[in-house]
């Protein structure tokens, strides 16, 4: 049994595992951020990425329905306001259907769910359990992706606003609030992550719920470039190009 | 709202299911059956189905353990000693490490399940939570896959035998077992469907489940071809070629 690795090493670690394995290096993102997605293929990454917008204020519901400390449950809530919105504030799933709209979309198909690839049902499920089911420790370890995140979607922005038409400033919306939400976020999440992994067995098991986000994540591109991209392959039921549009 | 289905008619819809949905015709089958797969694309589906393999008999108990009346249990039971075996008999889960073998794997390298594509985890894990949580008549609908099993082994062993210098009787053990023993298997799980499953409500309950079935086989095919055959494109940490050799 190996001991417990300094806090900054062990942060080292999980910036390592973000290097290798998030899916800013998948070729999807690539070609997306490199302006060589053609309209239907970035409709088809909508459909589906809009599930996993869905389905996050859901896992952090599950999250905070298995906290016992109010201060805890308030500092997390704050994630489902993000993303479902205020009474003042649309949230980050309206801001995606804006999206959709934008990339000429309905937004009722979008978010009726038809069209989504099971295999991205199949990975954003996985995740959402598995907040709901594993150490709360590996849990918020999962969320530490957002480490990663605005890096991305800066890139993002930025490659989107240079290459295609649909892109305007309310279009992205939704990534530019993120770049201010996900950091936020994730200063709370590395910190408990820091306090709570004091033990190497502790280390092992955050550093492994980050590698498994990263899984879910890079599954997601892999369905969508397999079914849209190369070979286009589609299994049976999803979204066909000229399916849904305003 | 429609009125139930005639005992025949909902059958016919299932088999339907079957005729568009199943993973019969998926291109990566047609490949293995017709002998145009290398050796490595066999031994990447070796790898990957063993952990679909492994997961079917937790299935099976998940189930049982739902289950009040001995009667019915007793009826379920004999799945779960297909898998695992007797004192006397080994079982599918031993038969298909020595299909392992016979490709050229190391066994104890597939019974560890490293290597299997993240995307083939999330498929069947979400499998095996809906046999735990989805209503009873769902859990035995989405077995029914298993009504179009025999014709694609029958397809695989011919195919195998034909082109494949790997395939002699004792490596292609697993697939010729399940000709006897699904049948056995589905008689009674459609007889159950057929029996409970009188309401359009639940007629479509069941319908859906088998859907989601066929979206659990063919979603772990998309990821393999994906990965193994075209383009190709392997996430992060899975079997690669030249791994887990004997």
């Amino acid at each position: 049994m190996s001991g417990a690795e300094t806090r900054e090493a062990f942060e080292a670690r999980l910036r390592r595992i973000g290097a290798e394995r998030y899916h800013d290096r998948h070729p999807f993102h690539e070609r997306l951020h490199g302006g060589r997605c053609t309209l239907d293929e970035v409709r088809a990454w909508v459909v589906n990425r809009w599930y996993y917008q869905s389905r996050i204020p859901m896992k952090d519901a599950a999250f905070m329905s298995r906290i016992e400390d109010p201060a805890l449950r308030r500092a997390w809530r704050s994630r489902i306001e993000d993303h479902d919105g205020t009474a003042e504030k649309e949230g980050g799933i309206a801001r995606w259907l804006k999206l959709a709209e934008a990339v000429g979309l309905d937004p009722d198909y979008v978010a009726s769910g038809r069209g989504v690839l099971p295999a991205t049902r199949f990975a954003v499920d996985a995740y959402v359990r598995f907040v709901r089911e594993e150490p709360l420790l590996a849990a918020v370890a999962a969320s530490l992706t957002e480490l990663f995140a605005p890096a991305i979607h800066e890139r993002r922005i930025a490659g989107l606003l240079e290459h295609y038409d649909f892109a305007t400033p309310s279009a992205l919306a939704y990534f530019r609030n993120r770049l201010s939400e996900a950091p936020r976020d994730v200063a709370f999440g590395l910190g408990f992550v820091l306090d709570h992994a004091v033990t190497r067995e502790a280390q092992d098991m955050a550093a492994g719920a980050l590698v498994f986000k990263t899984e879910v994540l890079w599954a997601q591109l892999d369905a969508l470039s397999h079914a849209y991209v190369s070979p286009g392959l589609r299994p049976p039921g999803v979204w066909e190009p000229g399916e849904g549009l305003l």
